[in-house]
């Protein structure tokens, strides 16, 4: 039976139908209206029976990163990886998990919350109220952050070319950009950046021991320029055991902007999500 | 069928054995060989084909949180909690994961080594080689120290009387003894440990959603002296949509020491561990 999946985030609805092959046979996106986004806040979980009711038909509602981790889990870069890690860099980090195949939702299916994980007691003030956590210092915002941090102390003058000659205006984008070509302040800031992700990481795979991490969100169409760095700073990490286990796989997702739609289109047509169905 | 559940630690090997029916009607400790806990030493996973050909049986090898982790979640304090954490306070912290209802081993069986969580960046120095981790704030050592550094500083005089007089003698023991008794150094000692643990136990919760914490290790013995401040600690953090789920439940692990031996018997009589069976 074909299912719909719609990603419904503050600016955007994304709705996706995939029919009996999990392909994408429609797709469509359209600004979330101001009221709907008003409402939305703090209305994740209400949102399902309320869909429901208008419209008639079973509806599923789920975390966005969780419902793209079981997008790439089951089409995208996961795929035959019984254990995986899906961390989305974006605004902040999202975060789903994947164990023994099965996608780990969690008790109230908050599960994967891993932006919010601290990483350096004290440290930076988050969005959330809290100090230090991980998204502060690694995701796409801290990435533009550490790139106008470096430009404020004099350096990064190919990035503020790039940012059209304002210094407030260098962002994630410049960075890679600037890095590909070669530019030693873009590299130096990845660098740094790559250390911060690989340290909440490393965190990540001492807690699940995934067999491979798939990192989603706007920087992953960088690719080796972010992927590189990334590799080499994991690499760095001393895991528990390292001898007894191979290095684990860091690959890019696959299915870019469409996985979370994607994702709750198949969990749509689960019997029982998120539980392996027996034979 | 019965099957034994060996607890193999540096200094102790602790079996037990268990009938149809989960009870334990055998149990025998002895000290580790010396040799044997020198073979020990990196051997982790090679121990069990090496005791499967000895003695002609089947055997399973896994590690003690996880196999603890399992027995508290069939026969202790996690039973009934689809999703649950397990972390054990010792000489350093170590996790085991139910993630509905299915025990969590990773890829390479070294899921759960939260102890080596960073929260500090740069923080205190680990016996991993690197800084920070949760190990170093939250364990019973850490305990320990954060008592001896007090009395460093000129207090702690009930915590050295309970050491008989030696301020290095002073242990964690020590510090739940005299906050047992009212003494408000070993009271703000306890409190400045709770709020570590709350924030490594943050993490866990932001990247698992347990509905269920169970704490083990030797402090539990310490019951509500040890548990108040570590609840207080953690309703002050503020996690990510507090409004939408339940308080998570902290509580004390039931089955001691001879959890993980227990843990291991059980996991012995599964056919295919670690995944549910259907029916």
């Amino acid at each position: 039976m074909p299912t719909i999946g719609l990603d419904v985030g503050g600016t955007k609805v994304l709705g996706v139908v995939l029919d009996d092959d999990a392909a994408v046979v429609a797709e469509r996106k359209e600004p979330t209206r101001r009221d709907a986004a008003g409402l939305l806040e703090g209305l994740v979980l209400p949102v399902g029976p309320t869909l429901a009711e208008a419209f008639g038909l079973p509806v599923r509602a789920d975390n966005d990163a969780t419902c793209a981790a079981w997008a790439e889990h089951q089409l995208g870069a996961a795929k035959g990886a019984d254990t995986a890690l899906l961390v989305t860099l974006g605004t902040g980090i999202g975060g789903g998990l994947v164990v023994d195949g099965l996608l780990v939702r969690g008790a109230n299916g908050f599960a994967g919350e891993v932006g919010h994980m601290v990483v350096d007691d004290g440290g930076i003030p988050c969005t959330c109220g809290r100090r230090g956590c991980w998204e502060r210092y690694a995701s796409g915002t801290a990435l533009g952050q550490q790139a106008r941090a470096l430009v404020a102390e004099g350096g990064g003058t190919r990035l503020v070319e790039l940012a059209g000659g304002d210094p407030a205006g260098v962002t994630g984008e410049h960075v890679t950009t600037a890095a590909a070509e070669g530019d030693a302040d873009a590299i130096a800031v990845l660098d740094g950046f790559a250390d911060w992700f690989a340290l909440g990481l490393a965190n990540l795979i001492h807690a699940f021991d995934p067999s491979r991490c798939v990192i989603g969100g706007g920087l992953v169409g960088a690719g080796d320029v972010v992927f590189g760095p990334i590799r080499t700073a994991l690499a760095d990490v001393r895991l528990v055991a390292p001898e007894h286990r191979p290095p684990v796989e860091v690959v890019p997702a696959t299915l870019g902007a469409r996985a979370g739609a994607i994702g709750a289109a198949l969990l749509a047509r689960q019997v029982s999500p998120g539980r392996r169905q027996p034979g």
